[in-house]
């Protein structure tokens, strides 16, 4: 089968779009012909991390397609049925934090930018049925980390105000349509007035320019809930934003990781802090019903063959989409 | 009736033992004669807040005594019951962060360093009657400071272990009590050699010289939870202790307020970070039913009668006590 494939350098230099053997699925496994896989911001780190010295390695998290073949003891699924990928592994139940081995696919098991994969059974969910192979191989990683930090760690409301700095990636798009999909209210910062207008369109009920002052574009009004995927650059202002009492969840922090906090602020305002990252499987489930109960589809901002990665790579480290970027696999 | 009172300078220069006046109770306000006071270090914050051009100020945020005056409208209280007074001034019910206008006695309010003091109704709670007054007039602030950071933050387990640096404080010393009621594991730290056999003393499960290397004093084992109010010196290490997943709540930063965080691993540890000060008059009221279940008796330092207000400032000032300072009203 053909995969996009890490070895040698790092980087984008050492990918590659060749030959891989498929494995035969052992007991409670499953092999998937897969239809369409997403990307996220973990495949760019994932180049840097995995060695020279090591495997190959197929790359990707996300993914979608048909079940081809059954290991034994595999209950409830069989061939034909359309499925969706939890990336998450060994980490089933809702704790406060995944357990000590927990890992995410696609390194250092082989990932989902391929024509197959043997995995898990326990990590294969039927596909919810409103959305087409491409949309639900956009869903995992993306949605599954919005479920989690939005409802589990921010635990919002429908009578509630939402804050999300930074809109556009896959996680703060997602978090956007979910809250929405509640009636929470959402203002969302960009510094591109494509993607706030991509935003308002999706029903954000303000959009701030980044760049302006946070406090007059929202005429002093404080938020509930923040959710920061930022990190240094807004964190402060994000901060500033916030009602007494209110929680700030972050589960990023694309423009740097070392913030400064003022105590005494931080106790009087009695603010909670929360840390999040992706979810469990049961959280993972809890979303798949989410997204069917509420009929979200997320929003794709481009579709390329799987040959084609380099492309999809560069847009990817531009940081230029709104939404998901998808492979579609024949 | 005597009073210790701020006027003037800044500071301790300003403190007077000297004649106020009384106030006669009005409508659902009673009179109480003060037997106990307790000190606390916002009586020193309150010497710098107060302004020489204001009038002069009883200060003093803690109290016990009896009932010796009743205003029109008050029930359930009447002359003669032996009360302790809740020093939060309209935070009546629980919620996430007390209301705007809420304030604590003794700034702008006259408090409780005096031999009479008249207050609502709703703030003056019947005294456990396991305590001696002197018992009773150090608990009020310090222990609903450290109910709500442990139980209602914190919430902690019978299960769980605690980590608690800088113990001595009057609100640390509760905590240790009430966590060691309920079951939990308790390690605290100190510089002090005399306050650690004390904390020992007290229940403590281990106890670490601030200076030491935590982790090392811990053998590498995290806590579920760690209630800091040291601040700026004990942050970073106290953070390092926590598993993931964990809780740290901070209630004080007695050493300066600016810490740096790395969110990155905060995310990624899914930690919980909360805020924490005062309580609601809901929580005094659960505070003075698990002080009662649990039959804890306050720490107390030493003991002063009002005219020696001085050293007792000093001793205050200097950090060398272990548990709560209080004055004896005669």
């Amino acid at each position: 089968m053909k995969a996009i494939v890490h070895e040698g350098k790092n980087g984008l230099a050492g990918l590659a779009y060749k030959e891989m053997t498929t494995a035969k699925p052992k007991a409670n496994e499953v092999r998937v012909q897969l239809k369409a896989a997403g990307m996220n911001h973990r495949d760019l780190f994932v180049l840097e991390r995995h060695s020279s010295s090591e495997p190959p390695l197929i790359i990707g998290s996300d993914g979608a397609g048909i079940i081809e073949a059954v290991g034994d003891d595999v209950k409830d699924l069989q061939i034909g049925d359309e499925v969706i990928i939890n990336p998450g592994l060994g980490w089933d139940e809702n704790t406060p934090a995944p357990p000590d081995h927990f890992e995410i696919l696609g390194l250092p098991d082989h990932g989902t930018f391929a024509e197959y994969i043997t995995i898990a059974a326990k990590n294969v969910f039927k596909k919810p049925k409103h959305l087409q192979f491409i949309e639900a191989g956009v869903l995992p990683l993306a949605a599954l980390t919005a479920y989690r930090a939005l409802f589990t760690r921010g635990n919002i409301q429908a009578n509630q105000t939402l804050l999300l700095p930074g809109i556009g990636g896959g996680v703060a798009t997602f978090i956007l349509q979910f809250a929405k999909a509640i009636g929470a209210t959402v203002y969302v910062t960009s510094r591109s007035a494509e993607k706030r207008q991509a935003a308002l369109s999706l029903g954000a009920d303000r959009a701030i320019d980044s760049n302006a002052d946070w406090s007059q574009a929202l005429n002093n009004e404080k938020v509930d809930l923040v959710i920061e995927s930022v990190g240094a650059a807004t964190f402060d202002q994000s901060l500033a934003q916030l009602r007494k009492g209110g929680t700030i969840v972050a589960f990023g922090s694309s423009t740097g990781d070392t913030i400064q906090l003022n105590l005494r602020d931080f106790f009087y305002e009695q603010y909670n802090f929360l840390g999040s990252t992706m979810g469990s499987a049961e959280e993972f489930q809890e979303m798949l019903d989410f997204i069917d109960t509420h009929q979200i589809k997320p929003i794709i901002d481009e579709v390329y063959p799987l040959s084609e990665f380099h492309d999809a790579f560069l847009k990817l480290q531009n940081a230029k989409q709104f939404g998901k970027i998808a492979f579609q696999i024949d």
